[in-house]
């Protein structure tokens, strides 16, 4: 299929449809390249307004120049010079610091990719949705951290989000424009990461290469390790809840080690839709870049015949302790997935360095949200910067507690 | 789950929605009693202008009590008395013949079930749609036999043509409402019928009782021999040629022996998305009757965990020879299909007569296809009544061959 112009719509109707403009939050990190390559592919169907990175500098400024942006920005100050002089020559405009990003959100777009990892993308793109710029969303902090107030935004401006997370883009397209409040149950899917089959022992002392060891995705490290405990689901049931407006009690997930089916949706008259796809990031996020309309890629398209077999198993919340942690923090709502997520990030982070078990990332995780239960500041967030600042609390107790270093570049920004 | 009222919306707006009005043709059938079944749970949600049988009178008089029908046609003029009798004392209005059951179609309604089986089931359905009807549709010969005039007629009404068939019901509801025309290919699933496995010797030689034997679903005989030879995925092709306006080349079939896909879209950014659903014709009744919003029904739902494997292979054209066919006369074109839809048809009747082998009935169609290529009566129909002359002329035809009686109620009615 020609990549001529990603917009279908526009080619049957035998007009041209204008560039859609584009800001790029996290362009240097894996969804920000993802999104890069499919920008460069079709130079008609989009403009850049702006990029934006966290310190390096020298990416930016290359991804600047390939998708022809008319503003970079970079979080980190101390990068400001490298990136000017990389970008010398060129009419594209320079900042950098955490308002740089912000003024990179807010620039007039049609639509936000909103990919920078950690905490450090949701004050950025709770800007850009303020004032009512669409959202293709793939930072999970804005919902797991923040998701209560950050949806009230969404609804008061009318923002569209779209989901870029495979699991979420899967469900967003087989809900196809349904009402989630009459669905029944609402399934994400997990491959089961590289521990599916071990014993609980095995899994309780795994070490960190055998949780980096990921079947199916190539992710960053702390992902990869969610993943093997299966936290990063429980992290998406969050996800999905504040979302699609669907209660904890209907939220299900199912393990499915071939990673071909994403998510599914169940309707009241027994139905079940059910989104597919390559695990390539491009298509979820080509489908957020095309969206109402579809672009065509270079994906790997699904063959059924030859992928032959899909299995589903129950997931086992003995094993798995942390997908258990979640759902439990999910169903007692209010602002404990917030706890939960910033103390396992802070645990993960602890594990890499080797300080504590694999075990002891639910463990910490479970202390954490008691502590939060007990001192009482895991009630529903107010407003995102409320949030934010439960948010960093915890980190800075789960920090103190498992002796783990200030924030590393790799696990805040990209 | 709750089976108070169908309409969710309603519920959810806390206002009771108006009842809506149904006509049901071909109600003493397979898919009409599935149909009456879902009506009874739901009398508020429901109420019905009219239903419509073959001959079967005294079934028709008791569904019409049953759903409160202001109205009972049934075709067979030999019929009326005897439902004329069993409706005594009641305020149902009952007449027969074929202009009763157009009177019927013709009821003011919401939406028309056309659920008659066979080439009777045309005139009715195209005279709802005339007038634009929205349209319930799981009678096959409309799209099959004159599928180019009536997909016209709807287009000009604007009438909405909602698929009853669990394939390309599940293929509508994984559109979710997208327009046809940018998917990349549509598939839809075929079990494989009792033959899957067997080699071509051996399925060349089956016997009746063996071309009956279907592992997955219950039907009527003529759609299980269909089944057995895949010609009837090849009639579901080219029902979902007319129906979503697809080209030939992008529609395909993966045999899957669990039916629990039904049907799958793919779409050129590389996502597909699945319509799945237990075995049992109430889940897409219940669909397109609670169509745009959904119906509860007592269906049995889908337990991924329990269902743990789903299969998929290639379709073998060498052992089904019946779905080649079919194939080629869609890439054909005109009204190839329909001289294939009725050869076929009385190619069956002889195979259950013991006349012909089972793999006699390919080799009938593909003969008649080519008399009538010779013969030049499979250009494209001009009008749904020249597509319904060229069906009596091959199935005079076939019948004159085949030394088969003239029609059966049980083929053409029901």
């Amino acid at each position: 299929m020609a990549l001529k112009n990603g917009h279908l719509n526009g080619q049957a109707n035998g007009k041209a449809a204008a560039p859609r403009r584009i800001v790029l939050l996290g362009a240097t990190g894996s969804v920000g390249r993802s999104t890069v390559d499919l920008l460069e592919r079709d130079p008609e169907g989009f403009s850049v307004a702006a990029v934006a990175g966290g310190r390096d500098a020298r990416a930016l400024a290359d991804i600047a120049r390939r998708t022809k942006a008319e503003f970079a920005a970079i979080r980190d100050e101390n990068a400001y010079s490298e990136l000017k002089e990389a970008l010398a020559g060129t009419n594209i405009q320079v900042a950098a610091g955490r308002e740089a990003v912000i003024e990179a959100a807010l620039r007039e777009a049609d639509l936000l990719v909103s990919a920078i990892v950690g905490a450090a993308g949701v004050e950025p793109t709770h800007a850009a949705l303020s004032v009512g710029r669409d959202v293709a969303l793939a930072n999970k902090e804005c919902l797991v951290c923040a998701g209560a107030p950050f949806m009230r935004t969404a609804k008061k401006t009318k923002a569209q989000l779209l989901p870029v997370d495979s699991e979420h883009n899967a469900i967003f397209q087989a809900l196809g424009g349904e009402d989630p409040s009459r669905i029944e149950r609402m399934i994400v899917t997990a491959s089961g990461g590289p521990f599916r089959t071990w014993s609980k022992e095995r899994i309780d002392d795994a070490t960190v290469e055998e949780a980096l060891n990921h079947p199916n995705w190539a992710m960053g490290p702390k992902i990869t390790v969610d993943s093997a405990g299966m936290m990063n689901k429980g992290l998406e049931l969050i996800e999905a809840h504040h979302l699609f407006g669907v209660p904890a009690e209907k939220l299900e997930v199912v393990v499915h080690p071939q990673s071909i089916v994403h998510g599914l949706v169940a309707f009241s008259d027994g139905s079940v839709t059910a989104g597919m796809a390559p695990p390539d990031m491009r298509v979820p996020i080509a489908h957020c870049l095309g969206y109402p309309d579809r672009l065509a890629t270079p994906a790997s398209r699904l063959d059924f015949a030859k992928i032959a077999t899909l299995t589903f198993e129950a997931p086992d919340f003995e094993r798995f302790p942390a997908l258990k942690l979640a759902l439990d923090a999910l169903a007692h709502g209010g602002g404990l997935t917030n706890v939960l997520n910033a103390a396992n990030e802070i645990a993960v982070q602890a594990f890499l360095d080797r300080r504590i078990s694999f075990s002891g990332i639910a463990r910490h995780v479970a202390a954490a949200c008691e502590t939060a239960l007990r001192e009482g500041y895991a009630q529903a967030p107010e407003s995102v910067e409320e949030a934010l600042g439960v948010d960093h609390i915890v980190r800075e107790r789960s920090r103190a507690v498992l002796a783990v270093d200030a924030p590393s570049g790799m696990l805040t920004l990209q």
